[in-house]
């Protein structure tokens, strides 16, 4: 009896869509990669030559991608803006989604996904959260869930990019939602996890400078934030996102309970060697996220494949995103309002005039 | 030439006063630790055998202590609640003065000190923030005055002690002056010394919880607290204190700049083993905030006893510890009231009509 | 056009060569795993639900596997006993050949392992030493290789296993060649590699003890061993074995030149998660070698097919696996006989009379 | 009742006699520093700065100092090869005395010292092991002790200073005895700590470089060694010792016992600082041993001083600091003739003939 493979395509194939393509071709035993999509044809020209010839048909429509004879599912990595419209299409065409987070960077957006979702059961809709599948995090989740720590109260958990003088970041802030929509959203996606899916937040601050790239202030953004969520039931997170770190990529987290404390990361490497030499003793650290979570992304694919291939639950629901995307744009509008934003314990924001 | 040498009384021999007068007794050489006074009789009696033999003379009457023959410098180390008023008995006495921190835990009283020192400019009056005198902060505060992090901009901090489950930290909150105050009082100097002691508070904000000791909300304190402090300038400071570190006392300060991180004491230890045994590999932290600064404190004594002696300029100015007190104050009724407090470029602070 | 696969057979499913099968299956995109060989039940069993259903032709008869239609390599993980009988008729019958380490307990059937490959030059015959396709080796290597720790000199590496209580080592001490030939292979793999393939070994020595397994002795092993290496040349490796780590898996290097040092995993840990408890602050470490190797597994065997594939250059040669084990062999010896054993410039042994 | 204090004089003020006097005279608070004698002009005058302000009387004679009124102990720092006269002079002139290690450089004189001192049993006569007092160092001896890692069965132990590439340690090589006994000596004291100080050496092997100063080869000395010594009873203890470490003083220790190991400065430091850089995130380590054992030394003078006040016993005895010296003359010896030597199991020497 031969295995059956899943027919997968990938919507995008940038950065981060060739490494998914990459994955789902190579590192993905259970999936068939079928197609891939690209607007952009430098795009297209590397898939020439590295998915064309293991088979896979390139597309520059995503709607006539999406009409591939026996396409089962889509794995969505374009613009963030075109997140939820190829999230939505793709469902309408009935087929299973692993889209890139965050769903959008609108509440309202992401709640569209949600809903499209919900009208179409059988089908497995997912949205990447790649610190879900990472060995280490899982690792800490199930300490946590087995007793380690007590209970979970305080989470600190940051999201830190190597400093990149581009100015990469500016053009990128024109979309990316600002910093905690597209930094800390993964932070608080872990608030969510550790503290509980129907955790409600119970107010939200936020503080951020430029401390390298001022001209971000005209996209409402900075380089540096730090936001602090309560909860309601005596939990609080506080994060912190930055665009500036000299020594690379820094993503940790701290959950500290009543009778223990979980550290994920606190020491960054880059691999097992130490330098010693005139200056001292050093390590090197990941440039990038992916240096970091490569192989949770691969732990995804093969979740994902396999949770369409034998109708198995997703490893966490998708109504999720909505809310982290929910804290998140509540943590950018108190960036630039100054304000501290409240809810009462249903989660419904309390206006200032009530306050 | 004989060495000369400085005629010290301490005032308070509690578990820390006591370290007080052993430490300026047997590793402060140029101090000659002359009269000691307590109120108590059970510190007395350690006295009795500790420092009488030596040749302290033992006082249960402040007063009368101030009057010893020869008397130069008083080291403060009684309940926080008299600091101020033992500081400003002592300078009035024209003694030279190192109190332990804070000042006072309200602004107002904290501010007469200072008053009372600028009344005797030949007096030195020092505020114990001990980390001042760690030479792992100093060395930190070297590197970045020596450009290794280019602009500091962001400061992380805390003060963590050790899970206490005796009841201990509540009896304690009726007079500490709220865990912002006690606690983070450390981490706000830091912030001033690092960001510069001029640096004017922009915004404050703090959050709390009570997950170990609910009885702390009686004196409107908190066992796990959380603060912002936004500086005028760009420049923020966090600071987490807490009440319930399982392994021990952890205290530590990132400082993040422009081009690089400093940090300090991420990993703590109690000293340089290592146990590997069949759950892993394991090392102890310090149990209380001594076993991290003990050295910190000798260095204080020797410190202090020399800028007496010699004429030199103290290492800070008396006047930050009003400052800090302020801000620890800002924190501990943002914490209580919910809000944010705000502040113009001059350091006055916004009413929230105003906002 | 379709990439071509390269047609592979495993030989052995014991707990390695199962882990072989699933790399080759799964994680090597241009192998096609088309047949398995083992003469156990137990192996086959799990070969029939594991390789099977994709594939994979099972077969309990090597030579037979070997006439597998269109068969073109065959990766060798069985008893050590059998790898050198195996490569060579794989080599025999034109397939090239990945052969777990030690190719063999004895120099001689090494060296006839190499003759065989010599014959085939068109072949790829490659010893599967994991560390020199481990990430964290390549990087110390390339920083050495770019002169970052001028002329290295010495080396000190060890392997060793966690404590296995069950008396597994003893009855594999039966066929493992000793403690030295079959844990610090490795290390002395290593010490070729970093010192140069080419060095000539100027004396050997080594002691051991039997702390925890007093019965390897009948066997003329020991559970800790430590083995010194001269090479002529100025350079001193010196290694470490042991099973009866208690915390888990360490296996370690150092390499120290003239103006640096390189370690390799100095500080084990399974994952990146610390936790902190009552007791202090532990990390776990891996229960076994392919804890720590796993991706090296997965780098050689997409090495070994790209090689073979695209006719390209092994990274090492065959004739290292002699070397290793001619040094291994005499550690051995040196233990078992209490005597260090010399060798002149040309690495011929120096027969005690002459010393 | 005042305190009694013990009238102490230092002989030696080069780098560690200085140090010794400053610890006397400032860290020791029973101690009377009282006088002080070096033959060199340069060394007198630091005295005269730093020590006779204080009340120490300089000498210029060894013998004259000895007679110093009421003088009670001698604390010796001289060069090596004046240790065992001075200690026995002192003995002799019914002094308790600290004896920097060695005691010589030869067995016999290590002897002969152990001789003086027993015939004047009322003294306490201490060789300053200074590793004995370092807090970790006997943190791990305790947990030892307690069982922590079962029984005690292979020590690794190193001494590695920065490279110094003035040539000095050529110099020092003319006297030292070797890097053996200079360097490892503190290892071997460690091992017949942690292992008993009535181990019977079994064998012992060295062999050596000189990889940065080759003219060490001149003295019979190397600037890299690494010797391994078996004792009777199924222990071992392996030692590294260098001159060329670039990132610094890095002496180390680990104790593997059945159930656990202990490691003792696994990762060296100076303070608790780590720098994130561009390049990657770095601490720095101590540039000498006095940067990693000043507070060890500091220990040693206090006990010492109360033992002889209060006539306790030492921490350890004499003799085996005779063992040691035997073992690092034996060490050194097997360098040399590139031979094992062995012993039989009351410790005497077998003589090759009968191998």
């Amino acid at each position: 009896m031969a295995i059956r493979k899943l027919n997968t395509a990938v919507s995008g194939l940038g950065r981060m869509g060739a490494r998914h393509a990459t994955n789902l071709l190579h590192r993905t035993p259970r999936c068939e990669l079928v197609a891939a999509f690209s607007p952009d044809e430098k795009e297209i020209a590397w898939a020439r030559t590295n998915l064309e010839p293991s088979g896979v048909t390139l597309y520059t429509d995503y709607d006539e991608m999406l009409k591939h004879p026996g396409l089962e599912a889509v794995v969505i990595a374009t613009v963030t803006s075109a997140h939820a419209e190829h999230t939505i299409k793709a469902i309408e065409a009935d087929k299973h989604v692993l889209c890139e987070k965050p769903l959008s960077t609108t509440v309202e957006k992401s709640q569209s996904v949600v809903d499209a979702a919900k009208r179409k059961p059988h089908l497995k809709v997912l949205c990447g959260f790649s610190r879900r599948f990472d060995a280490s995090y899982r690792d800490a989740w199930d300490r946590m869930d087995n007793g380690a720590i007590g209970r979970p109260s305080i989470l600190r958990s940051q999201t830190c990019d190597k400093l990149d003088p581009s100015g990469f970041f500016v053009e990128y802030a024109k979309f990316s939602g600002g910093i905690f929509v597209d930094c800390n959203i993964h932070d608080i996606d872990l608030a969510l996890w550790f503290f509980g899916q129907d955790s409600v937040v119970k107010s939200v601050t936020a503080v951020g400078i430029t401390a390298v790239q001022p001209e971000l202030r005209r996209h409402k953004d900075v380089d540096n934030g730090i936001g602090i969520v309560e909860f309601w039931g005596g939990k609080i997170a506080y994060f912190y996102s930055s665009r500036m770190m000299a020594a690379g990529q820094h993503d940790m987290t701290e959950i500290i309970g009543t009778e223990g404390k979980l550290t994920v990361n606190g020491n960054p490497m880059n691999n097992l060697v130490e330098i010693s030499e005139p200056t001292g003793v050093r390590r090197e650290i990941p440039a990038h996220y992916y240096g970091r979570f490569e192989y949770a992304f691969v732990t995804e694919s093969n979740e994902f494949v396999e949770a369409c291939l034998e109708n198995k639950k997703l490893p966490f629901k998708l109504s999720g995103a909505v809310q982290a995307v929910k804290i998140g744009c509540a943590l950018q509008e108190s960036l630039n309002s100054g304000k501290k934003i409240q809810f009462d314990e249903t989660g419904r924001r309390i206006e200032e005039a009530r306050l």
